[in-house]
Protein backbone atom coordinates (compact mmCIF):
# COMPACT_ATOMS: atom_id res chain seq x y z
CA UNK A 1 0.00 0.00 0.00
CA UNK A 2 0.86 3.35 -1.08
CA UNK A 3 2.17 5.47 1.88
CA UNK A 4 0.49 8.24 3.42
CA UNK A 5 1.25 12.00 3.19
CA UNK A 6 -1.03 14.26 4.44
CA UNK A 7 -1.48 18.27 3.09
CA UNK A 8 -2.81 20.76 5.22
CA UNK A 9 -4.78 23.44 3.63
CA UNK A 10 -3.70 26.67 4.37
CA UNK A 11 -5.03 28.66 1.53
CA UNK A 12 -8.30 30.69 3.05
CA UNK A 13 -5.61 31.98 5.88
CA UNK A 14 -2.51 32.22 4.79
CA UNK A 15 -3.46 32.69 1.04
CA UNK A 16 -5.93 34.99 1.70
CA UNK A 17 -4.15 37.22 4.97
CA UNK A 18 -1.85 38.18 2.37
CA UNK A 19 -4.24 39.33 0.03
CA UNK A 20 -4.99 43.07 0.15
CA UNK A 21 -8.48 43.11 -1.96
CA UNK A 22 -11.25 41.95 0.35
CA UNK A 23 -13.02 38.99 -0.70
CA UNK A 24 -16.45 38.80 0.06
CA UNK A 25 -17.37 36.98 3.06
CA UNK A 26 -19.77 34.56 1.37
CA UNK A 27 -16.60 33.60 -1.15
CA UNK A 28 -14.69 32.57 1.62
CA UNK A 29 -17.17 30.33 2.77
CA UNK A 30 -17.70 29.02 -0.58
CA UNK A 31 -14.31 28.70 -0.89
CA UNK A 32 -13.85 26.46 2.42
CA UNK A 33 -16.73 24.56 1.44
CA UNK A 34 -15.22 23.58 -1.83
CA UNK A 35 -12.23 22.85 -0.24
CA UNK A 36 -14.12 20.28 2.21
CA UNK A 37 -14.87 18.10 -0.69
CA UNK A 38 -11.83 17.34 -1.83
CA UNK A 39 -10.34 14.98 0.97
CA UNK A 40 -8.68 17.00 2.89
CA UNK A 41 -8.28 15.96 6.96
CA UNK A 42 -7.12 19.53 8.05
CA UNK A 43 -7.73 22.82 6.48
CA UNK A 44 -7.00 26.34 8.33
CA UNK A 45 -9.59 28.63 7.64
CA UNK A 46 -9.39 31.96 8.82
CA UNK A 47 -6.84 34.27 11.16
CA UNK A 48 -8.22 35.60 15.01
CA UNK A 49 -5.37 38.46 14.12
CA UNK A 50 -6.22 42.34 14.90
CA UNK A 51 -8.82 43.22 11.94
CA UNK A 52 -7.32 46.85 12.01
CA UNK A 53 -3.78 45.57 11.28
CA UNK A 54 -5.36 42.79 8.51
CA UNK A 55 -9.19 43.67 7.71
CA UNK A 56 -9.09 40.75 5.31
CA UNK A 57 -9.43 38.71 8.43
CA UNK A 58 -12.14 40.72 10.09
CA UNK A 59 -14.60 37.99 9.24
CA UNK A 60 -12.81 34.84 11.10
CA UNK A 61 -15.92 34.23 13.32
CA UNK A 62 -18.53 34.52 10.55
CA UNK A 63 -16.29 32.05 8.21
CA UNK A 64 -16.07 29.76 10.91
CA UNK A 65 -19.64 30.24 11.77
CA UNK A 66 -20.68 29.46 8.38
CA UNK A 67 -19.06 26.70 6.51
CA UNK A 68 -20.62 23.37 5.94
CA UNK A 69 -18.74 20.99 8.64
CA UNK A 70 -17.67 17.63 7.33
CA UNK A 71 -16.95 15.86 10.30
CA UNK A 72 -14.12 14.09 9.22
CA UNK A 73 -12.03 17.60 8.81
CA UNK A 74 -10.48 19.38 11.16
CA UNK A 75 -11.11 23.44 11.04
CA UNK A 76 -8.36 25.54 12.16
CA UNK A 77 -7.46 29.08 13.11
CA UNK A 78 -4.58 31.02 13.75
CA UNK A 79 -4.44 32.84 17.03
CA UNK A 80 -1.49 35.25 17.62
CA UNK A 81 -2.10 35.90 21.19
CA UNK A 82 -4.48 35.06 24.28
CA UNK A 83 -7.57 37.14 23.16
CA UNK A 84 -7.53 35.43 19.42
CA UNK A 85 -7.35 32.33 20.77
CA UNK A 86 -10.57 32.50 22.30
CA UNK A 87 -12.33 34.05 19.62
CA UNK A 88 -10.66 30.85 17.72
CA UNK A 89 -12.39 28.75 20.33
CA UNK A 90 -15.68 30.42 20.61
CA UNK A 91 -16.10 30.22 16.59
CA UNK A 92 -15.33 26.62 17.12
CA UNK A 93 -11.92 26.16 15.37
CA UNK A 94 -10.90 22.17 15.93
CA UNK A 95 -6.94 23.29 15.77
CA UNK A 96 -5.55 26.78 16.69
CA UNK A 97 -2.03 27.42 15.15
CA UNK A 98 0.83 29.87 16.66
CA UNK A 99 3.42 31.57 14.65
CA UNK A 100 6.84 32.38 15.80
CA UNK A 101 9.67 33.44 13.78
CA UNK A 102 13.42 31.51 13.62
CA UNK A 103 14.86 35.50 13.08
CA UNK A 104 14.74 38.17 15.49
CA UNK A 105 14.37 40.78 12.41
CA UNK A 106 11.51 39.10 10.99
CA UNK A 107 9.63 38.62 14.53
CA UNK A 108 10.52 42.27 15.48
CA UNK A 109 8.73 43.19 11.82
CA UNK A 110 6.03 40.59 12.15
CA UNK A 111 4.91 40.49 15.76
CA UNK A 112 6.13 43.35 16.86
CA UNK A 113 8.14 41.49 19.71
CA UNK A 114 11.08 39.34 20.21
CA UNK A 115 11.00 35.63 19.79
CA UNK A 116 11.42 34.68 23.42
CA UNK A 117 8.69 37.46 24.16
CA UNK A 118 6.62 35.83 21.30
CA UNK A 119 7.24 32.76 23.54
CA UNK A 120 5.74 34.37 26.87
CA UNK A 121 2.91 35.21 24.92
CA UNK A 122 1.87 32.03 23.64
CA UNK A 123 2.25 30.41 27.33
CA UNK A 124 -1.42 31.29 27.85
CA UNK A 125 -2.67 30.28 24.54
CA UNK A 126 -0.79 26.46 25.23
CA UNK A 127 -2.76 26.89 29.11
CA UNK A 128 -5.70 27.40 27.78
CA UNK A 129 -5.70 24.87 24.33
CA UNK A 130 -4.93 22.45 27.11
CA UNK A 131 -8.02 23.28 29.24
CA UNK A 132 -10.22 23.32 26.20
CA UNK A 133 -9.01 20.23 24.46
CA UNK A 134 -7.83 21.74 21.44
CA UNK A 135 -4.66 21.11 19.66
CA UNK A 136 -1.89 24.01 18.86
CA UNK A 137 0.09 23.82 16.06
CA UNK A 138 3.68 26.03 15.83
CA UNK A 139 4.37 27.52 12.85
CA UNK A 140 8.03 28.68 12.60
CA UNK A 141 8.77 31.22 10.14
CA UNK A 142 11.90 32.05 8.04
CA UNK A 143 13.71 28.81 8.03
CA UNK A 144 16.55 29.36 6.42
CA UNK A 145 16.08 33.23 5.37
CA UNK A 146 14.67 36.43 7.08
CA UNK A 147 14.12 39.37 4.58
CA UNK A 148 15.45 41.17 7.54
CA UNK A 149 18.38 39.49 8.80
CA UNK A 150 19.65 37.39 5.88
CA UNK A 151 20.48 33.52 6.43
CA UNK A 152 19.26 31.88 9.16
CA UNK A 153 21.12 29.43 11.05
CA UNK A 154 19.75 25.96 11.60
CA UNK A 155 20.17 25.73 14.87
CA UNK A 156 17.90 28.85 15.66
CA UNK A 157 15.04 26.80 13.57
CA UNK A 158 15.66 24.09 16.00
CA UNK A 159 15.91 26.09 19.19
CA UNK A 160 12.29 28.01 18.19
CA UNK A 161 11.06 23.88 17.33
CA UNK A 162 12.10 22.36 20.37
CA UNK A 163 10.45 25.96 22.63
CA UNK A 164 7.07 25.05 20.54
CA UNK A 165 7.42 21.60 20.96
CA UNK A 166 8.64 21.32 24.71
CA UNK A 167 5.07 24.09 25.17
CA UNK A 168 2.53 21.43 24.15
CA UNK A 169 2.54 22.32 20.40
CA UNK A 170 1.43 18.86 18.58
CA UNK A 171 3.66 19.33 15.26
CA UNK A 172 5.76 22.39 13.84
CA UNK A 173 5.35 23.60 10.40
CA UNK A 174 8.72 24.85 8.98
CA UNK A 175 8.26 27.70 7.13
CA UNK A 176 10.44 28.87 4.11
CA UNK A 177 8.69 32.19 4.08
CA UNK A 178 10.84 33.54 1.57
CA UNK A 179 11.06 31.20 -0.97
CA UNK A 180 14.56 31.36 -1.33
CA UNK A 181 15.85 28.41 -0.05
CA UNK A 182 18.12 25.83 -2.16
CA UNK A 183 17.54 22.20 -1.25
CA UNK A 184 21.03 21.78 0.22
CA UNK A 185 19.56 25.29 2.60
CA UNK A 186 16.57 22.77 3.49
CA UNK A 187 18.65 19.91 3.59
CA UNK A 188 21.11 21.51 6.65
CA UNK A 189 18.00 23.55 8.55
CA UNK A 190 16.12 19.60 8.59
CA UNK A 191 19.31 18.37 9.80
CA UNK A 192 19.57 20.41 13.16
CA UNK A 193 15.99 20.08 13.15
CA UNK A 194 16.12 16.27 13.04
CA UNK A 195 18.57 16.11 15.64
CA UNK A 196 16.20 16.98 18.33
CA UNK A 197 12.94 16.59 17.50
CA UNK A 198 11.43 13.56 15.20
CA UNK A 199 10.06 13.55 11.61
CA UNK A 200 6.70 12.71 12.60
CA UNK A 201 6.09 15.85 14.51
CA UNK A 202 7.52 18.02 11.96
CA UNK A 203 5.82 19.62 8.58
CA UNK A 204 7.51 21.27 5.70
CA UNK A 205 5.88 24.79 4.26
CA UNK A 206 7.38 26.11 1.14
CA UNK A 207 7.01 29.37 -0.63
CA UNK A 208 7.47 28.78 -4.27
CA UNK A 209 8.92 32.86 -5.10
CA UNK A 210 11.85 30.90 -6.62
CA UNK A 211 9.80 28.21 -8.27
CA UNK A 212 11.83 25.70 -5.45
CA UNK A 213 9.27 24.72 -2.83
CA UNK A 214 8.87 21.17 -4.45
CA UNK A 215 12.16 20.33 -4.70
CA UNK A 216 12.27 21.41 -0.99
CA UNK A 217 9.55 19.36 -0.34
CA UNK A 218 11.50 16.37 -1.93
CA UNK A 219 14.48 17.73 0.86
CA UNK A 220 12.14 17.14 3.73
CA UNK A 221 10.50 13.77 1.94
CA UNK A 222 13.88 12.29 1.87
CA UNK A 223 14.30 12.77 5.47
CA UNK A 224 10.90 11.31 6.57
CA UNK A 225 8.57 14.18 6.85
CA UNK A 226 5.24 13.18 5.92
CA UNK A 227 3.04 16.68 6.18
CA UNK A 228 2.82 19.69 3.99
CA UNK A 229 1.03 23.54 4.04
CA UNK A 230 -0.05 24.17 1.00
CA UNK A 231 -2.30 26.80 -0.33
CA UNK A 232 -5.35 26.34 -3.25
CA UNK A 233 -4.00 27.60 -6.61
CA UNK A 234 -0.84 29.25 -5.13
CA UNK A 235 -3.11 31.90 -3.22
CA UNK A 236 -0.96 33.86 -0.87
CA UNK A 237 1.55 35.14 -3.53
CA UNK A 238 1.79 38.39 -5.82
CA UNK A 239 -1.27 39.77 -5.90
CA UNK A 240 -0.87 40.50 -9.42
CA UNK A 241 1.05 36.66 -10.17
CA UNK A 242 -1.80 34.39 -8.94
CA UNK A 243 0.52 31.10 -8.76
CA UNK A 244 3.55 32.62 -8.80
CA UNK A 245 5.18 33.07 -5.68
CA UNK A 246 3.05 32.39 -2.96
CA UNK A 247 2.71 29.20 -0.94
CA UNK A 248 3.44 26.17 -3.15
CA UNK A 249 -0.10 25.68 -4.87
CA UNK A 250 -1.68 22.56 -3.20
CA UNK A 251 -2.81 20.79 -6.90
CA UNK A 252 0.78 21.04 -8.09
CA UNK A 253 1.84 19.54 -4.65
CA UNK A 254 -0.96 16.73 -5.16
CA UNK A 255 0.50 16.07 -8.14
CA UNK A 256 3.94 15.73 -7.71
CA UNK A 257 2.76 13.72 -4.41
CA UNK A 258 0.89 11.38 -6.86
CA UNK A 259 4.06 10.80 -9.00
CA UNK A 260 6.28 9.53 -6.76
CA UNK A 261 3.95 7.07 -5.22
CA UNK A 262 2.20 8.73 -1.86
CA UNK A 263 -1.34 8.62 -0.95
CA UNK A 264 -2.62 12.19 0.05
CA UNK A 265 -6.43 10.96 -0.30
CA UNK A 266 -6.98 13.98 -2.31
CA UNK A 267 -9.79 14.06 -4.78
CA UNK A 268 -7.72 15.78 -7.62
CA UNK A 269 -10.50 16.62 -10.05
CA UNK A 270 -11.98 18.14 -7.25
CA UNK A 271 -8.71 19.95 -6.45
CA UNK A 272 -8.78 21.08 -9.68
CA UNK A 273 -12.61 22.87 -9.69
CA UNK A 274 -11.32 24.34 -6.33
CA UNK A 275 -7.77 25.82 -7.53
CA UNK A 276 -9.27 27.14 -10.43
CA UNK A 277 -12.55 28.83 -7.85
CA UNK A 278 -9.64 30.16 -5.38
CA UNK A 279 -7.80 31.75 -8.48
CA UNK A 280 -10.79 33.97 -8.90
CA UNK A 281 -10.81 35.25 -5.87
CA UNK A 282 -7.79 36.80 -5.77
CA UNK A 283 -9.09 39.03 -9.52
CA UNK B 1 25.44 67.22 -20.77
CA UNK B 2 23.93 63.92 -19.06
CA UNK B 3 20.42 63.02 -20.87
CA UNK B 4 17.63 62.94 -18.47
CA UNK B 5 15.67 60.20 -17.34
CA UNK B 6 12.63 60.32 -14.54
CA UNK B 7 11.81 58.44 -12.75
CA UNK B 8 7.83 58.62 -11.49
CA UNK B 9 7.83 57.25 -7.44
CA UNK B 10 5.13 54.89 -7.48
CA UNK B 11 5.61 53.27 -4.20
CA UNK B 12 3.06 54.94 -1.61
CA UNK B 13 0.37 53.75 -4.03
CA UNK B 14 1.56 50.83 -6.22
CA UNK B 15 3.16 49.53 -3.47
CA UNK B 16 0.86 49.68 -0.76
CA UNK B 17 -2.18 48.97 -2.21
CA UNK B 18 -0.95 45.67 -2.39
CA UNK B 19 0.39 45.33 1.19
CA UNK B 20 -2.53 43.73 2.84
CA UNK B 21 -1.52 44.62 7.03
CA UNK B 22 -2.80 48.41 7.21
CA UNK B 23 -0.47 50.96 7.44
CA UNK B 24 -1.11 53.57 9.77
CA UNK B 25 -1.70 57.09 8.08
CA UNK B 26 1.23 58.97 9.75
CA UNK B 27 3.48 56.24 8.57
CA UNK B 28 2.02 57.05 4.65
CA UNK B 29 2.67 60.77 5.05
CA UNK B 30 5.93 60.57 6.99
CA UNK B 31 7.15 58.24 3.56
CA UNK B 32 5.83 60.46 1.01
CA UNK B 33 7.79 63.72 3.12
CA UNK B 34 10.73 61.56 2.64
CA UNK B 35 10.00 60.67 -0.74
CA UNK B 36 9.41 64.53 -1.23
CA UNK B 37 13.04 65.24 -0.14
CA UNK B 38 15.02 62.78 -2.80
CA UNK B 39 14.15 65.00 -5.79
CA UNK B 40 11.30 63.01 -7.66
CA UNK B 41 9.14 65.43 -9.83
CA UNK B 42 6.16 63.13 -9.38
CA UNK B 43 5.27 61.03 -6.68
CA UNK B 44 2.29 58.97 -7.11
CA UNK B 45 0.80 59.11 -2.99
CA UNK B 46 -2.66 57.20 -3.15
CA UNK B 47 -5.57 55.94 -4.80
CA UNK B 48 -9.30 56.51 -4.82
CA UNK B 49 -10.35 52.99 -4.60
CA UNK B 50 -12.95 51.51 -3.33
CA UNK B 51 -12.20 51.62 0.36
CA UNK B 52 -14.61 48.53 1.23
CA UNK B 53 -12.37 46.81 -1.67
CA UNK B 54 -9.24 48.03 -0.65
CA UNK B 55 -8.88 49.00 3.04
CA UNK B 56 -5.04 50.35 2.83
CA UNK B 57 -6.28 53.12 0.96
CA UNK B 58 -9.27 54.45 2.83
CA UNK B 59 -7.00 57.24 4.08
CA UNK B 60 -6.19 58.44 0.94
CA UNK B 61 -7.99 62.04 1.34
CA UNK B 62 -6.23 61.97 4.75
CA UNK B 63 -2.50 61.19 3.30
CA UNK B 64 -2.97 63.79 0.51
CA UNK B 65 -4.38 66.38 2.68
CA UNK B 66 -1.20 66.20 5.24
CA UNK B 67 1.81 65.85 3.12
CA UNK B 68 3.97 68.87 3.07
CA UNK B 69 4.05 69.49 -0.62
CA UNK B 70 7.12 70.54 -2.52
CA UNK B 71 6.39 73.00 -5.02
CA UNK B 72 8.08 71.21 -7.77
CA UNK B 73 6.75 68.25 -7.30
CA UNK B 74 3.64 66.95 -8.97
CA UNK B 75 1.62 64.87 -6.67
CA UNK B 76 -0.79 62.38 -8.22
CA UNK B 77 -3.11 60.06 -7.72
CA UNK B 78 -5.02 56.98 -9.20
CA UNK B 79 -8.63 57.20 -10.17
CA UNK B 80 -10.70 54.15 -11.14
CA UNK B 81 -14.08 55.72 -11.57
CA UNK B 82 -15.66 59.95 -11.91
CA UNK B 83 -16.30 59.40 -7.80
CA UNK B 84 -12.86 58.49 -7.44
CA UNK B 85 -11.78 61.35 -9.84
CA UNK B 86 -13.78 63.98 -7.78
CA UNK B 87 -12.04 62.49 -4.96
CA UNK B 88 -8.67 63.13 -5.64
CA UNK B 89 -9.16 66.50 -7.21
CA UNK B 90 -11.23 67.64 -3.99
CA UNK B 91 -8.25 66.32 -2.06
CA UNK B 92 -5.54 68.32 -4.01
CA UNK B 93 -3.88 65.69 -6.42
CA UNK B 94 -2.03 67.42 -8.94
CA UNK B 95 -3.09 64.51 -11.54
CA UNK B 96 -5.01 62.02 -11.73
CA UNK B 97 -4.12 58.70 -13.58
CA UNK B 98 -6.70 55.81 -14.74
CA UNK B 99 -5.83 52.07 -15.21
CA UNK B 100 -7.09 49.94 -18.15
CA UNK B 101 -5.76 46.66 -19.18
CA UNK B 102 -4.09 45.13 -22.15
CA UNK B 103 -6.02 41.72 -22.18
CA UNK B 104 -9.46 41.10 -21.32
CA UNK B 105 -8.85 38.64 -18.40
CA UNK B 106 -6.98 40.68 -16.22
CA UNK B 107 -9.22 43.98 -17.16
CA UNK B 108 -12.63 41.83 -15.82
CA UNK B 109 -10.82 40.28 -12.93
CA UNK B 110 -8.80 43.95 -12.14
CA UNK B 111 -11.30 46.31 -13.12
CA UNK B 112 -14.58 44.07 -13.29
CA UNK B 113 -15.33 45.23 -16.80
CA UNK B 114 -14.08 44.40 -20.38
CA UNK B 115 -11.23 46.47 -22.03
CA UNK B 116 -14.06 48.64 -24.29
CA UNK B 117 -16.30 48.95 -20.88
CA UNK B 118 -13.59 50.49 -19.00
CA UNK B 119 -12.45 53.22 -21.57
CA UNK B 120 -16.05 54.15 -21.89
CA UNK B 121 -15.68 54.41 -17.68
CA UNK B 122 -12.73 56.80 -18.29
CA UNK B 123 -14.91 59.21 -20.86
CA UNK B 124 -16.24 61.11 -18.25
CA UNK B 125 -13.13 61.28 -16.14
CA UNK B 126 -11.14 62.72 -19.34
CA UNK B 127 -14.11 65.38 -19.52
CA UNK B 128 -13.78 66.32 -15.45
CA UNK B 129 -10.11 66.34 -15.82
CA UNK B 130 -9.23 68.62 -18.70
CA UNK B 131 -12.50 71.26 -17.47
CA UNK B 132 -10.03 70.72 -13.92
CA UNK B 133 -6.85 71.30 -15.78
CA UNK B 134 -5.50 67.86 -14.45
CA UNK B 135 -3.47 65.86 -16.31
CA UNK B 136 -4.52 62.54 -16.70
CA UNK B 137 -1.96 59.41 -16.75
CA UNK B 138 -3.40 56.51 -18.33
CA UNK B 139 -1.64 53.44 -17.09
CA UNK B 140 -1.52 50.06 -19.12
CA UNK B 141 -1.30 46.64 -17.24
CA UNK B 142 -0.50 43.09 -18.70
CA UNK B 143 1.74 44.50 -21.43
CA UNK B 144 3.39 41.21 -22.29
CA UNK B 145 1.56 38.59 -19.67
CA UNK B 146 -1.77 38.11 -18.01
CA UNK B 147 -1.90 36.22 -15.46
CA UNK B 148 -5.09 34.72 -16.58
CA UNK B 149 -5.08 34.77 -20.41
CA UNK B 150 -1.11 34.53 -21.28
CA UNK B 151 0.47 35.91 -23.63
CA UNK B 152 -0.67 39.39 -24.91
CA UNK B 153 -0.50 40.42 -28.17
CA UNK B 154 1.81 43.73 -28.93
CA UNK B 155 -0.94 45.45 -31.15
CA UNK B 156 -3.51 44.82 -28.51
CA UNK B 157 -1.05 46.98 -25.82
CA UNK B 158 -1.05 49.26 -28.82
CA UNK B 159 -4.55 49.45 -29.07
CA UNK B 160 -5.44 50.33 -25.53
CA UNK B 161 -2.07 52.74 -25.18
CA UNK B 162 -4.04 54.71 -28.48
CA UNK B 163 -7.21 54.71 -26.75
CA UNK B 164 -5.79 56.74 -23.87
CA UNK B 165 -3.87 58.75 -25.73
CA UNK B 166 -6.47 59.68 -28.14
CA UNK B 167 -8.76 60.02 -25.20
CA UNK B 168 -6.55 62.74 -23.95
CA UNK B 169 -3.93 61.10 -21.32
CA UNK B 170 -0.96 63.16 -21.84
CA UNK B 171 1.17 59.91 -20.79
CA UNK B 172 0.64 56.11 -21.17
CA UNK B 173 2.28 53.99 -18.61
CA UNK B 174 3.61 50.70 -19.67
CA UNK B 175 3.21 48.34 -17.16
CA UNK B 176 4.31 44.72 -17.26
CA UNK B 177 2.19 43.36 -14.01
CA UNK B 178 3.38 39.88 -14.09
CA UNK B 179 6.72 40.38 -14.09
CA UNK B 180 7.70 37.20 -16.81
CA UNK B 181 8.81 39.35 -19.93
CA UNK B 182 12.33 38.95 -21.45
CA UNK B 183 13.86 41.44 -22.80
CA UNK B 184 12.03 40.57 -26.73
CA UNK B 185 8.70 39.99 -25.13
CA UNK B 186 9.24 44.03 -24.47
CA UNK B 187 11.33 44.90 -27.49
CA UNK B 188 7.97 43.38 -29.70
CA UNK B 189 5.76 45.40 -27.14
CA UNK B 190 7.07 48.59 -27.38
CA UNK B 191 7.81 48.21 -31.01
CA UNK B 192 3.95 47.37 -31.67
CA UNK B 193 3.58 50.19 -29.49
CA UNK B 194 5.73 53.20 -31.04
CA UNK B 195 4.84 52.55 -34.56
CA UNK B 196 1.60 54.77 -33.60
CA UNK B 197 2.61 56.92 -30.53
CA UNK B 198 6.02 58.69 -30.09
CA UNK B 199 8.35 57.61 -26.99
CA UNK B 200 7.72 60.50 -25.30
CA UNK B 201 4.55 59.70 -24.87
CA UNK B 202 5.16 56.31 -23.29
CA UNK B 203 6.84 55.41 -19.56
CA UNK B 204 8.27 51.73 -18.61
CA UNK B 205 6.31 50.06 -15.53
CA UNK B 206 8.35 47.02 -14.79
CA UNK B 207 7.69 44.29 -12.01
CA UNK B 208 10.58 42.47 -11.08
CA UNK B 209 9.28 39.16 -10.25
CA UNK B 210 11.80 37.84 -12.40
CA UNK B 211 14.77 40.08 -11.45
CA UNK B 212 14.25 41.23 -15.22
CA UNK B 213 13.04 44.62 -14.63
CA UNK B 214 16.17 46.21 -15.00
CA UNK B 215 16.88 44.20 -18.73
CA UNK B 216 13.49 45.75 -19.79
CA UNK B 217 13.37 49.32 -18.41
CA UNK B 218 17.22 48.70 -20.56
CA UNK B 219 15.20 47.65 -23.78
CA UNK B 220 12.94 50.85 -23.16
CA UNK B 221 16.25 53.21 -22.84
CA UNK B 222 17.21 52.08 -26.07
CA UNK B 223 13.89 52.81 -28.04
CA UNK B 224 13.94 56.29 -26.62
CA UNK B 225 11.80 55.92 -23.50
CA UNK B 226 12.60 57.98 -20.87
CA UNK B 227 10.36 58.01 -18.18
CA UNK B 228 10.06 55.02 -15.61
CA UNK B 229 7.91 53.62 -12.83
CA UNK B 230 9.41 52.58 -9.73
CA UNK B 231 8.38 51.90 -5.99
CA UNK B 232 11.28 53.06 -3.23
CA UNK B 233 12.44 50.14 -1.74
CA UNK B 234 10.61 47.54 -4.01
CA UNK B 235 7.44 48.09 -2.27
CA UNK B 236 4.65 46.02 -3.62
CA UNK B 237 6.01 42.81 -4.26
CA UNK B 238 5.20 39.67 -2.05
CA UNK B 239 4.35 40.32 1.33
CA UNK B 240 6.65 37.78 3.05
CA UNK B 241 9.86 39.12 0.85
CA UNK B 242 9.99 42.64 0.29
CA UNK B 243 12.40 43.69 -2.48
CA UNK B 244 11.44 40.85 -4.32
CA UNK B 245 8.56 40.40 -6.90
CA UNK B 246 7.08 44.20 -6.87
CA UNK B 247 7.65 46.81 -8.89
CA UNK B 248 11.25 47.64 -10.03
CA UNK B 249 12.73 48.71 -6.60
CA UNK B 250 13.80 52.91 -7.05
CA UNK B 251 16.75 52.73 -5.69
CA UNK B 252 18.03 50.06 -8.07
CA UNK B 253 16.35 51.95 -11.37
CA UNK B 254 18.28 55.13 -10.12
CA UNK B 255 21.36 53.41 -9.54
CA UNK B 256 21.55 51.37 -13.21
CA UNK B 257 20.04 54.81 -14.94
CA UNK B 258 23.72 56.08 -13.52
CA UNK B 259 25.88 53.56 -14.18
CA UNK B 260 24.71 54.11 -17.71
CA UNK B 261 24.79 57.95 -17.41
CA UNK B 262 21.56 58.98 -17.20
CA UNK B 263 20.62 62.38 -14.84
CA UNK B 264 18.06 61.55 -12.79
CA UNK B 265 17.99 64.73 -10.40
CA UNK B 266 17.79 62.29 -7.65
CA UNK B 267 19.95 62.49 -4.26
CA UNK B 268 21.19 58.90 -3.91
CA UNK B 269 21.60 58.88 -0.09
CA UNK B 270 18.10 60.11 0.14
CA UNK B 271 17.13 57.81 -1.52
CA UNK B 272 18.49 54.85 0.56
CA UNK B 273 17.33 56.15 3.59
CA UNK B 274 13.24 56.79 1.96
CA UNK B 275 14.01 53.14 0.74
CA UNK B 276 14.85 51.56 3.86
CA UNK B 277 11.95 53.25 6.05
CA UNK B 278 9.72 51.92 2.84
CA UNK B 279 11.84 48.49 3.72
CA UNK B 280 10.48 48.69 7.62
CA UNK B 281 7.07 49.58 6.77
CA UNK B 282 5.82 46.38 5.81
CA UNK B 283 6.83 44.54 8.48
Amino acid sequence: MAERVEIVEVGPRDGLQNEARIIPTADKIALVDRLSACGFARIEVTSFVNPKRVPQMADAAQVLAAIARAPAIRYAALAPNLRGFEAAREAGAGEVAVFASASEGFSRANIGCSIAESMERFAPIMEAAEAAGLPVRGYVSCVTHCPYDGKVAPEAVADVAMWLLDMGCFEISLGETLGQALPKDTGAMLDAVLARAPAEKLAGHFHDTSGRALDNVGVCLDRGLRVFDASIGGLGGCPFAPGAAGNVATEALALMLAERGFETGLDHRRIAQAAAYARGLGA
